[in-house]
């Protein structure tokens, strides 16, 4: 959504009482410099202004950052400077692998700079993962001086009593006093009583999102969690006139954006078979097209978990949903494990970290043949060599990069969209919203329009214009609704 | 929806282990002989037939049967008999007054017919509904000889704590033993939770619509149900592979009503302050929009709580939302209370029964002197003479009527739509349901095609006329689909 859609907004999130408010991260940033020619910093920065009274939250991949490989840790530092320095107060922290020392380095850098440091807990099921092992986890980040703690179910798994008996489990080990966050997502229907369990079992904080907005692969509608703990002895700080504004605003809002959203409307409970994300399902159904394969999801979709056992049952988040996945597609399109995805010969070395359960000991071998290394058993950070003079060096080249730091982290994270962000970073923010008539016509087949605006006598289809060719002559053809 | 579309479904219904399967009632009767040209009765048959393991189950308006008005004894001991005859099992039986006078009847018409009565309560907010009242009229049920009690909260207001403690208090005060359901809606987002708690106070079935069919006005997922109850120690009857086969059969189906679906798709909890379930704001807001005054329905959903009040806060349910919308209405066009609608007048004057609250004096006085008659303190139906002969005779008279029982009470039920029905039904049910490409072109306003047919080849979009402006000329031009 484009900065401009989101400013009305500030004052009434402002004032809503809310205790954080999530508003950067890895997908916000990426689409900023690939789609909206908005300079994520700059946004971070707004947010700051328009909200003063509000803790400014993120999530922070850990040693990933915002992106898809380890970076070295002063890279690590000077991003979470500059994160504090522009604006953010809380950094929730996670790695996709739960492997703790990964988490290490960016919540010491949270910390160094004076920032609120939540340690992030990746729920998943399997065979492995145990009340008994989140717990441990747990125990570990409020020994690294995390200043809370955040139960993070990004696939809505996680159920009422699971989440009930982790939370109380927590709050038994590490004491009362340890905040926790739970943060659930909608899509299965269910985690609109996770979080109610979650409460009754010592929740501090949950996440959700305004109801204009909400639900679906979303999160469960902020109004509904007010009135739901109408008179059980807990209570939300949320105004519910601002909300209420907050509300009305991105429903006139949320219609410009149609094309974009999900096409999960409902609820879908099969990802408690497939154990898949939402997200992550819609990324092989592309993969599988562009193959002319989109008849095989099925067959991806048995082969996931499988792919997640060989690989010792990583939690499925950024980044290893997709290196699971992509590995699925493989496997069924050429057969199993006849060529593995540089990523996934990584995920089985070793260089994205320790997985819980033990990886499959053939495919391993596999993978150490193909990308001709070792697997390692060390901090996969500790492998990597100074970097920052090198990307600085290689950001400061690029036409229109304006040398900050800033900007070299801007490269950093994305190597490969950032040349062409710097190169049109000058023409200012895109908005990709469109009035929901144009939406419609296209999505229907139909021709679409130049542009249609609304007289106050309901809208005006503008006329479009044509190249057309005919007998080998082009012309140019304006064309309007008769 | 046409009986057609829910026909393949009905053998994994049968098999997946519900309690009960709802499936007639006033709306389907009305949307049958309306819109479908289809006979309730043979479809109430044709389920029966093809749901043979399954306990049927029906809404009823005690007294008012499945129409507006009260009808006399002897027409709802036949309608009884009739429904029970032709196959069902559970009849759920309620007085949109609560008023336990209106219920008796009904109820033993379905005892004396060997059938499962169950008697209900509608859950509302007031200042004088508390739970010691529900627990009143649950003993008066139990009194009454019902086989179980339904506690049913038509405009998702019910929040989890209250569901909890109504349960709760039912079973304290009746008896473990007295088997509890629960209906909730789905529109404000808190009544997954509800349910919930209402599984946690004791009770014995709750109310869901297969995932595909769910959420927004309607009801909650069925599957996120079985699947919230994953380790609480409370487990449904339910085999998962059978209501998968139902999701998907009416997943595919759905489309092809786009276009009779809600427009509440997320949630909607500004019914907490309004109280007005979603349905009867739509029909406020045609009411109004039919006399050009669109814009006043603010105006009038503040006005609803007031007539409410002034009537003894009778909940807001068939056929008492309609009253009490109709003439709040009619207080923002005209002024407070200038006209009465006739129902208005005999909500007031007792003639639908008592309320709990006392109802406003001077209103009652102008209801009075409108009507030309005194209020009543008996029960309704007392009033009414023999009818049955008199409606068998009117019903006879109408072309196509059959002369059955069946149709002598289609005709008492709706008197002004079953006349046509009996003229059309030779022709044979009709299907409603569209090429879901056809409703996504026409409801987008974009030029409309002069006809969309499918072939079997998939949809056929017919030639689009345009006007053309071209070198300056405008013509007349056809454009097809190359």
């Amino acid at each position: 959504m484009a900065m401009e859609d989101m400013i009305p907004a500030c004052a009434d999130i402002d004032k809503a009482g809310y205790w954080s408010v999530e508003c950067w991260g890895g997908a916000t940033f990426d689409a900023c410099i690939r789609f909206l020619n908005e300079d994520p910093w700059e946004r971070l920065r707004i947010f700051r202004k328009l909200m003063p009274n509000s803790r400014l939250q993120m999530l922070l991949r850990a040693q990933n950052l915002l992106g898809y490989r380890h970076y070295e840790d002063g890279v690590v530092d000077r991003f979470v400077d500059k994160a504090a320095e522009n604006g953010m107060d809380v950094f929730r922290v996670f790695d996709a692998l739960n492997d703790i020392r990964n988490l290490n380095r960016s919540i010491n850098a949270v910390k160094k700079a004076g920032k609120h440091a939540q340690g992030t807990i990746c729920y998943t099921i399997s065979p492995l993962h145990t009340v008994a092992g989140y717990v441990e986890m747990a125990k570990e980040l409020v020994d690294l001086g995390c200043d809370s703690l955040c139960l993070k179910d990004m696939a809505a798994l996680l159920k009422p009593q699971p989440a009930y008996d982790i939370v109380k489990a927590i709050k038994q080990a590490c004491g009362e006093h340890v905040r926790i966050h739970v943060h659930c997502h909608a899509t299965t229907g269910v985690t609109m009583v996770s979080l109610m369990k979650a409460i009754e079992a010592g929740a501090d904080c949950v996440d959700t999102a305004i109801s204009s907005l909400s639900l679906g692969p979303g999160h469960n509608p902020t109004e509904s969690l007010v009135e739901m703990l109408d008179g059980t002895g807990y209570t939300t700080a949320l105004d519910k006139r601002c909300i209420l504004n907050v509300k009305n605003h991105f429903a006139a809002i949320r219609p410009r954006y149609a094309e974009f959203l999900s096409n999960i409307t409902g609820v879908e409970t099969d990802i408690f078979e497939s154990q898949i994300p939402g997200g992550m399902i819609s990324n092989m159904e592309s993969q599988l097209k562009q193959q002319g394969a989109a008849n095989r999801i099925k067959e991806v979709l048995l082969e996931v978990p499988r792919v997640r056992q060989v690989a010792g049952y990583p939690p499925l988040v950024t980044p290893s949903s997709q290196i699971i996945g992509t590995q699925a597609v493989f496997n069924v399109m050429m057969g199993d494990y006849k060529v593995l995805t540089g990523e996934f010969a990584d995920l089985m070395l070793g260089y994205y970290g320790a997985t819980l359960g033990p990886r499959d000991p053939q495919v391993l071998e596999l993978a150490s043949n193909q990308a001709h290394k070792e697997a390692i058993n060390c901090r996969p950070a500790d492998m990597l060599k100074p970097e920052w003079d090198t990307l600085r060096s290689d950001a400061s080249a690029l036409p229109g990069c304006d040398g900050s730091d800033e900007d070299v982290l801007t490269f950093a994270m994305f190597p490969q969209v950032a040349p062409r962000f710097f190169a049109t970073r000058k023409d200012g923010p895109k908005n990709l919203g469109k009035d929901p008539s144009t939406v419609a016509i296209t999505s229907a087949g139909a021709p679409t329009p130049a542009s249609v605006r609304d007289d106050g006598k309901g809208p005006v289809v503008a006329p479009i214009n044509y190249n057309i060719t005919f007998n080998g002559k082009s012309t140019k053809v304006t064309v309007s609704p008769a």
